[in-house]
């Protein structure tokens, strides 16, 4: 059986989302990143940087980074294209989401990974927080005229929530994205969604 | 045909490897960065963040992100894992690579994404060389005991030179890490590495 370790509002909501979508049994396990449980010993065997999410597969083995995960689980579940070149664009979205934007919002919550210098912090989190807005308004772009990123429901989605919630906690002006609102509202229709906000505290 | 965006030295050197390695025909088109040839019009249709690498498809339509690049090429060019699990773990490499490595190293060389306040600079570009050095000695313990970070020769290898070409570039103390460097030497001895150096400038 697969277990996810994750966190409430993480960027772990996302395999979360896909593993309540997919009728399989699976085991969660809660961290408390405020209090650290990433950086445990023990934890740091699964996730040697001691993030979220990671999954432990069926045969104990651990897998990291959302860039794995969700393809993994997305050709299990049914959650991801077929089609090489398909394939292909779903992981160039994925990188996007992996590598720019959930960094940019790192800026804005995490700036003491940036830089020893506190004063430095409020010119991090000022570009971070614009940086991080730019890209929600690239998202917005990316769901205009159709309902879901890839050609069906897939991984994508709820990876593209993850950061709608992130830009409504960060106080950005998400509801004028019109699209991607629009999008967050399907999701919201959806019980597998529904039950993990619930489980995650997440209101949307 | 397939059509490499690039620059030299660029990130874009690992599908640049691949695809030398190939034996199959494809087109290079090569960016002057500084001259912000990634930021024209017409380039921002084929990467809409401007940045490189770029692959345009045999149908034309274009492919952004070392996430997508290197998986697609891979799988065409039988250098990549087809074991659902080995594939997975290799994504994890990729997603690591791209989404903490990276964006460590474009803390150096690029602070002024990261704040308007260039007093900042100096404080963020420190702390960007340590994170990037603690990531190289990370990637020399992934190569410990074995040849390839996968169970062959596969795009992970020429993704992973990159990063020890910035090492020396940024004057890290490389040399220190030994698996990491007698990968490198490995590589060095590959016609096909040795023909994209030299096409690209870089010296190992």
């Amino acid at each position: 059986m697969l277990t996810l370790f994750y966190a409430p509002g993480a960027c772990s909501m996302a395999a979360h989302v896909v593993l309540e979508e997919s009728g399989e049994k699976y085991q969660t396990h809660r961290l408390n990143l405020s209090k650290g449980e990433q950086k445990t010993a023990e934890y740091m065997k699964i996730h040697p940087l001691g993030r979220v999410p990671a999954l432990k597969l069926d045969d104990g083995s651990p897998l990291a980074e959302n860039t794995a995960i969700l393809p993994y689980l997305g050709k299990r579940f049914d959650m991801w294209p077929t089609d090489l070149i398909k394939e292909a664009k779903a992981l160039s979205v994925v990188g996007f989401f992996a590598s720019s934007v959930h960094p940019a919002h790192g800026h804005i919550g995490r700036p003491e990974r940036y830089t020893a210098d506190t004063a430095a912090f409020p010119g991090i989190q000022a570009m971070g927080k614009k940086t991080f807005h730019d890209y929600l308004k690239q998202i917005d772009a990316m769901y205009a005229g159709r309902e879901w990123l890839s050609d069906t429901y897939s991984v994508l989605d709820p990876y593209a929530l993850v950061f709608y919630n992130w830009g409504v906690k960060r106080e950005l002006p998400v509801a004028a994205l019109k699209h991607y609102t629009a999008f967050k509202d399907r999701m919201l229709e959806r019980p597998a969604v529904q039950r993990v906000l619930a489980d995650e505290g997440v209101k949307l």
